[in-house]
Formats: structure tokens, sequence, C-alpha cells
């Protein structure tokens, strides 16, 4: 541990653009006098691990498995006392990473369920406004299993992908607002009672949309669990991992179906 | 080395708002098609390095070098193939953290001084606008000694201490807009031939300053050298230094006040 405060290892650059507004984010959730007041990272902004997309959706190209865990047991070396991933659909390796080191994984996915069963009743709809990816690879479905809620996500792929696009061509607009507003309706439309914003592009708009419904951002989620445990305030251990993970899948399901709840 | 691309060691949260600016500058500053065309960094955003400021204006509190060692020893475990520091006033310990590693590093200050130079003819005024630490401590004007220019600074220390303090506290804003272009003003009244912008705070703000000389910023000077390097581009070796460096002072000058040109 750096100083007085715990040290989070960060596995980064999935994209670039979320591992710095995770920084941001993290820097404007603390109060502080002084630099040392912030919450210390170690972070792996690593531009090329192989892509999640081309792996998990196509089948193709290098396994990114490895290189998490890579990443993660450096990040352990260089002095890591936890690891957090702002990455969405990369949680889809989560048990990869916990498997390859002794510190806690400070899971976003499971943060963000365990928030959404705190918003809403058992049997509760859990919206998902996340890319086509993540959606297909079944991430928060698996890790709403057991939680007594479920997921449900509109059928509007296109919509959703036509927003990351925009955004990350032209950045944030009225035009990508107004879409993902009409995303977040449909998803309301189709009886959830709690929205997640579980993508990166998402979150630098989540704040001007206006729901009907209690509404959070998965990456918010992590901040405050990373300030939490530098402060030294150990999360639950089915949030927090080490070892013992279950309910992410370790098998790629190439084809994305059958995972799909939604 | 990640990948086909050059991994950046960052030495940073010194402090933690300038070393998410280079990173978003760094993000910026390549055009690309998908996540593996940006820089990959590792970045150690130590938020619990001793203050430079207490160490080296008071003689207060613990030494900053053996952390700033550290730090570059574990980024270069980690796999950095070079190192940088997005901290102006902390290259007052750059021979420190060459001598603990072999990799090269970076050096914001002499690339900036050699940035200068190119833009101003022999005997040529550079206008500083940094902050009053990083005037005191010397480390421009010492970087300068043998360049054939030399550094001028307005005697208004009280006047860019409150635009600093102003930034941190409220953000950019037009009156601290204003006060820099005053402060801007008096080094070209004092006959600066080009200014460099050498305090993070200042970069917030530094594209909306009106200048009659060549401006530039040293946190885009060490940008352009952290893309070009990891390019496969490799700086000469007066501005990437292994461990035969030599401008930068290593005995701490308490009162600061002998190393001062200007």
């Amino acid at each position: 541990m750096t100083g007085v405060r715990a040290t989070i290892g960060v596995l980064g650059g999935m994209g670039p653009e979320a591992t710095i507004l995770f920084m941001q984010k993290t820097l404007d959730a603390v109060r502080a006098n002084d630099d040392a007041d912030h919450v210390p990272l170690i972070v792996d902004h690593n531009t090329q691990v192989p892509s999640r997309i081309k792996a998990l959706l196509d089948g193709e190209g290098d396994d990114p498995g490895p290189a998490l865990a890579k990443m993660a047991e450096r990040l352990q070396v260089a002095g890591a006392d936890a690891l957090a991933m702002p990455c969405n659909t990369a949680h889809f390796y989560a048990r990869t990473i916990t498997d390859s080191v002794s510190i806690p994984f400070l899971d976003m996915v499971q943060l963000s369920t365990r928030r959404a069963v705190e918003l809403t009743a058992q049997g509760g709809r859990v919206g998902l406004l996340g890319s086509p990816a993540l959606q297909a690879t079944g991430v928060f479905e698996n890790a709403m299993a057991d939680s007594g809620i479920r997921a449900v996500c509109a059928d509007d792929n296109d919509a959703r992908l036509g927003i990351i696009r925009s955004i990350k061509k032209n950045g944030p607009s009225k035009q990508a607002t107004d879409a993902l507003q009409k995303a977040a309706n449909r998803v309301t439309d189709l009886g959830a009672d709690v929205v997640i914003v579980c993508c990166s592009e998402f979150s630098l708009i989540a704040d001007r949309l206006d729901c009907d419904v209690p509404i959070f951002d998965t990456l918010d989620v992590l901040v405050d669990a990373c300030v939490s445990f530098s402060n030294g305030k150990l999360p639950s251990s089915e949030a927090a991992r080490r070892s013992s993970a279950a309910s992410i899948p370790t098998k790629t399901d190439h084809q994305g179906k059958e995972n799909l709840q939604c």
C-alpha cells in the first residue's frame, strides 16, 4: 500500500476514453485539499488488448483472457491492493482475472447488480442501456441469474450502435442524447423498474437522461467502490471477488445467443 | 513492449488533474480507428508522493526523490519502454529518476528547452508562465544554462499563484484567462521572444491566450514526444536521458534563490 490510502490497480485502455472518464470521476468523487487526499491508482492503460468484440462475437483474433490475466498479475506486483476494470464487456473475463491474483477484484457488474437489487423488488426488471456486444455476451444476465431480478433489453441494437458510433466520432451531442433518451424510454416501456447505463460512451451523456424510474451508471458504481476501498472500506465478498467467482461464464459463447435473457 | 507500439510509463498524480489532462491530450493527439491505434501507457497515478513544494521551498517533510525513484523502477519492471512525468516542478528530481532505471526518460523540461531554442535566436529570451515554486527551484533556468537562451519571469508571483488557486477551486474561467493573459503580456513586455506555459493549471486555459510571440505548452511537447516514441521514433539523446543527465541540479536549494536567473 502506498502512503495511507489503498492503491487501486486499473485494467484500462478498453477503451482509453472510458479509462480517462473513470479517472476523472474518481478525482471528482473526492473532496480534496491536497493531492494526497485523492485515490492512488496504477493504471495499465493497455490499448493493445486483443479485441473483445472480435473474440466474443466473431470467434476471431487472439483471446483477450491471457492479456487481461497478465495485466492483473503485473498490477499486483506493482503494488495494487485491489483491481478495477472500467469496461463492462471485458467483465466476461472476470474469472480469468480473479484466478490470476490474490487481491480483490472490484467487479463492476456484480456491484451494479447489487445496486439494482437494492433499488427494485424481488422479481424486478432491470433495463440495460449497453452496447449490442455486451448484450450478446450475456455478462449482466449471468450476473443476475441468482439475484431475483432480471434484465430487459429493447430490440434496438442498431439504434444503440448508432449512438455509440456518433459519440465516438463527434463527441456528446443533443442528437445522441435524444436517441439515448428514446432507448431509455423503450426499456421503461418494457416494464423496467430500474435502468442501468452500462456503456462508457453512454456515460458521457447519462446525466442528461430523464427517467421515470431510478437510473444509474456502472462507472459511478465502480468509482464509489474504489473510493470506499481506498478509504479502508471493503465491499462484501460477492462483489469483491478473489478466486471464488462463480457467476460469470468462462466458456466463450461465440454465437452469443444462448446467454441472452432479453 | 506490449503489442506493436512502445509503452510509456508515466510518473503521475502530481497533481492528478495534470496526469488526466496529459492522458486526454495523448488520446486526442492520435488519429485512431480503434483502441489499438492509441499509445499504451502504464500510469502510476501516485497521489501519495511527498509534497515537492514542502521539500523544495520549506525544507520540510519527506524527500520526494526516493518515492519517484521507486515509481520509475516499478514502471520499468511493469513493462514501460520509456518514462514521462507530466509535472514541471517534479523535474527537479530528473537525475534521481534517470539514475534508477535503464530505459529513456522523456524529459519534459529538456524537450521544451529544445523547442524554445528552435523558436528563437541565440541569446533569445524565453518567458516562463509557471508556478512560483517552479520559478524558485530554477528547474528551467538550469536546463537553459548551456542552451544559448535565457529565461525571463515577471515579478508577479502573487498574481500567478492567485490564478492557480482560482483554477484549482473553480476550474477554468474568464477571470483566470484574463489574469493569465496579463501575466503573458508582462513577460513579453520584458522582451520574451517566446513564451512557455509550464504549469498544468495554466494548460487548461493556455489555448485561449493571445500572444504576439510564439507560445507553447510543455504538456503538449511531452505528448508529442510520447506519441513519437511509441511510434518508434527516439528523441535525441539530450532529451531522452538515461543515466547521463547533467543539467538538472540534484542538491536541494531550500531557499530556492541562488538558482534564479530571472
